[in-house]
């Protein structure tokens, strides 16, 4: 079934929308989420702050917005990594990632900041640390049940340890373009497969 | 030989120095060097901004100031690592670091800024990773030498991917306090030491 394309007025709100989160993901992205303001998104949009705040009545809302851009790219990770093991799953977003530069840069940006205890994306943050790490430690004992993976160590710190060097690595990419794929597979490799699966069983 | 304390204008000059330095790395760390202003810096010393500016004139320069305070806590880490060895000198400063949260913070929430190209701590990042980068990859390479390390991969790499999975580290730890120590530990270990030093020489 083909879906009929939305019109008139929703579409043109639905498309505003984007438009204002796109600009969003950029001002904070530049100035962090305390930095920027409504006035500079409006601003680089040509929109006066009241059609904004239409929109987004305050900043925090926009900032809820934002960051769920980052979150709906996921949704299936632990199918995918089920399918195609952990490791090509990882690197298929990192790659993924080379064409999200703003996004990623932006959630960088705001991740440093929130991690403030009195920050607006505080419990944000650790809400998604909280989601994110099971499923990836889950994903690894899976791959480690199959012989996927050969590596012995605690589920959950590797999940941690995935997580945080992920990061890292991406903020060496933003900053200098460094391949963040070709790191993130020697990681991973030197984390989850110690020895060559193929020895693995002997 | 004891020094004679620093006395008179000099010495308070230099305490009201370190005290916006300080102050200055708390409002970086919170809103970013972009969302922080010397007028927020003045008003959390109880200062006047003209005292403020007659220390440092533009933001810009108490940045400078703010950054160095970092690049001067390492200043003998290769004589160090030669020493002790890689992984202990390198376990040793995260440790320290646990003492010095909001430096370790204001340095996570510029460095994110600072990939930006026109950052004014843009040039700052790069050349800090153009000298630690060979640093560490020279001191992975003598622990080599020495047998202290068991790893075959690219010693550059090795020392990027380091330095990457510290930082992330690092902002985990800053968002919800779990242990980098035990992080990096485990990290470290798996990049740089895949098979025991014991049964390397076999």
């Amino acid at each position: 079934m083909t879906e009929a394309p939305a019109r008139g007025p929703y579409a043109k709100s639905a498309a505003r929308r984007s438009e204002i989160i796109a600009s969003a993901t950029a001002v904070f992205g530049t100035h962090g989420y305390r930095g920027g303001s409504l006035r500079q998104i409006a601003k680089q949009l040509d929109l006066s702050l009241t059609t904004v705040m239409h929109h987004f009545p305050t900043k925090v809302s926009l900032l809820a917005a934002v960051l769920s851009q980052e979150d709906a790219a996921d949704t299936d990770f632990s199918q995918r990594a089920a399918r195609d093991g952990f490791i090509p799953t990882v690197l298929a977003i990192v790659e993924r990632n080379l064409g999200r530069r703003e996004l990623v840069r932006m959630f960088t940006v705001v991740q440093a900041e929130a991690t403030h205890a009195d920050h607006e994306a505080h419990a944000w943050l650790r809400a998604r640390y909280a989601d994110v790490i099971p499923e990836y430690a889950a994903a690894i004992e899976y791959d480690r049940s199959l012989g996927r993976l050969t590596t012995t160590t605690d589920a959950v710190m590797l999940a941690d340890l995935a997580i945080g060097m992920w990061e890292g690595i991406q903020v060496r990419w933003l900053a200098d373009g460094t391949d963040p794929v070709a790191a993130m597979r020697v990681a991973l490799d030197a984390l989850l497969l110690p020895t060559p699966v193929s020895a693995a069983g002997r």
